[in-house]
């Protein structure tokens, strides 16, 4: 497998990365679902994660991961890719002009956890690196999807992300925090995905922090702190690899929290049914889905996110004062959840 | 409830459509909605549908028909709505762009069934017309989703459509048989939805009745059929109509042929595996789900095609020489139904 894609020069607007940042990155990447995968084959005690290589006709491949029917995990899949090609497609040109016409390199890991359990959340990983002519960036996230959420643990979840970000800039957490509540919000639902995380994508060291539309205008009312920074490919490149390697600390304490909670069918109902917005949400909204499926990646990996099993309901809509009214009222929703009393 | 879109005015290119258009067309789909509901209750013969009227902000409403849990159907949904507004969405407006800047009018009815048995095929629906500005157009088709096919279930259902395109002209039938085998095409999957039927978008009398993409070159194939055709308003309407009403002749038989096949959890995995290509169809393609996303429609009916119950498992793949293949090798492939034997 040998990566053909052309390195980009430098040029007056945006710094050259180092002449091994493919390498570096993919390495990290690599070694990132690597370590992911231990630490959840240590934390589910039963099976282990099931490896596919795949080659990619067009330039590059990857190695997918998936652990089907585990103790803990209903289904795990942990996916790194490195392709590159002639030309990005459409949905990112857009953004990033100065590409059109210059090969291209992207480099991901991404993940999406699916317990059996509900009381113990999904949660979803995803960091990225892409090289193309003059430009490079990198974007990601991790957020998190309770169906029956408990305070202390949105908080765990928030206070470890955000140490990540505060040991490199103070305005990491509360823009990327904010963009994660646009990105992953359902706008025909009118809904958070979930409890959200941190989200970032066309971070390269020049422009503005906050990249992201602004619909609920969530942004535009933090405006203040949505600064911009220059920075240097390393310095966001150490901030990537911190945030990466927070994901095992921000969860698996989560998971070993709830993994014996009992529960009936009507969580399990409740659960499947939740599902079916991960479902509407990575098909109708989510970039990397949507790259995927443009760029003509190997289908079974794109759609690892999607759960084993889902539900929907017409016109289903949870009781008055039930844990299920709660997630909708006080979790789907943006909060300030480290600056939230616990009850 | 007055609808306060302007009406088109006639013009040099496009006849303009009777001075009562909106409310014929309006009166037949609810009387199609109504028919429907009627036959699939006494198929049923157990629960009824339940209606929720609705009305939308910008303009007009509907009401939307669910059965929930049936004797046959696992769940079944009709819906008509009848909306008008400022300005047609963006991805309309691509195809159809005499109608930017004016009011727009549109009206359809729309179904789809997921019975619980796996011997009857899932089916859908649609019929809309639009007006916007100087233009007016007629759309829609019904297709069938078998998972367990019989060639002879699907001969029948081709056969009486083709019966009902065959009154109006020797072209629709090959033509929209052709157009529904490229629209309900799963491009990342590369299969067909299931076994086709007809489908046929922006009919306004003077287009080519061919307007879809051609990305697996089965229309360009068969290019010498795909002509031009002037007609009337009235034409294409009473065209629509009796497609329209082809829907219980085409589907009825089928369902009760195969209603009292036993089957086990082998036949009911696939379905509910299979039954997530129907999401990803609706969710990634369908222009009915995109409008209703674009135009704030009420969400439950927009999504009330989705399944109740859906599997994802990766990579799945049937075994050789089962049921399961046959339908991937033979019935997931664009074929000329009605000229194949049977076997």
């Amino acid at each position: 497998m040998v990566n053909t894609a052309p390195n980009p020069s430098n040029t007056a607007t945006h710094s050259a990365p180092p002449s091994d940042s493919r390498q570096r990155v993919g390495s990290f990447l690599k070694g990132l679902q690597d370590s992911i995968c231990q630490g959840l084959e240590q934390l589910d005690g039963g099976k282990s994660f099931h490896e596919d290589s795949w080659e990619r006709e067009e330039g590059g491949g990857g190695r997918s991961r998936v652990m089907k029917a585990g103790n803990l995990l209903e289904q795990g899949g942990v996916n790194f890719s490195e392709v590159w090609g002639k030309d990005l497609p459409p949905s990112i040109l857009v953004q990033r002009p100065e590409a059109a016409g210059h090969g291209f390199y992207a480099t991901g890991t991404s993940m999406v956890l699916h317990p059996h359990n509900p009381y113990i959340p999904t949660v979803h990983l995803n960091y990225r690196y892409f090289e193309a002519g003059p430009v490079w960036w990198f974007g990601g996230g991790i957020d998190l999807t309770p169906y029956y959420p408990f305070l202390e643990d949105v908080k765990h979840f928030h206070q470890t992300l955000k140490a990540a970000c505060d040991s490199h800039h103070p305005d990491y957490y509360p823009t990327f925090k904010r963009w994660c509540d646009e990105y992953f919000y359902l706008k025909h639902r009118q809904e958070t995905r979930g409890v959200g995380g941190v989200f970032f994508d066309y971070q390269d060291g020049l422009s503005q922090l906050y990249q992201g539309p602004d619909p609920t205008g969530v942004a535009a009312a933090h405006s203040e702190s949505v600064g911009s920074l220059a920075r240097s490919w390393e310095e966001i490149f150490a901030f990537v690899q911190d945030c990466g390697n927070a994901f095992l600390p921000a969860y698996l304490p989560i998971a070993e929290r709830r993994r014996e909670t009992p529960y009936s069918e009507r969580e399990r109902d409740f659960q499947l049914y939740r599902r079916g917005r991960y479902v509407e949400f990575n098909l109708v909204y989510d970039r990397g889905t949507i790259f995927g499926l443009q760029t003509k990646g190997r289908i079974e990996s794109v759609l690892m996110s999607l759960p084993p099993m889902v539900r929907w309901e017409y016109s289903f809509a949870p009781n008055a004062n039930t844990p299920e009214a709660e997630l909708y009222e006080t979790f789907l929703k943006p909060q300030d959840w480290l600056g939230i009393e616990h009850r």
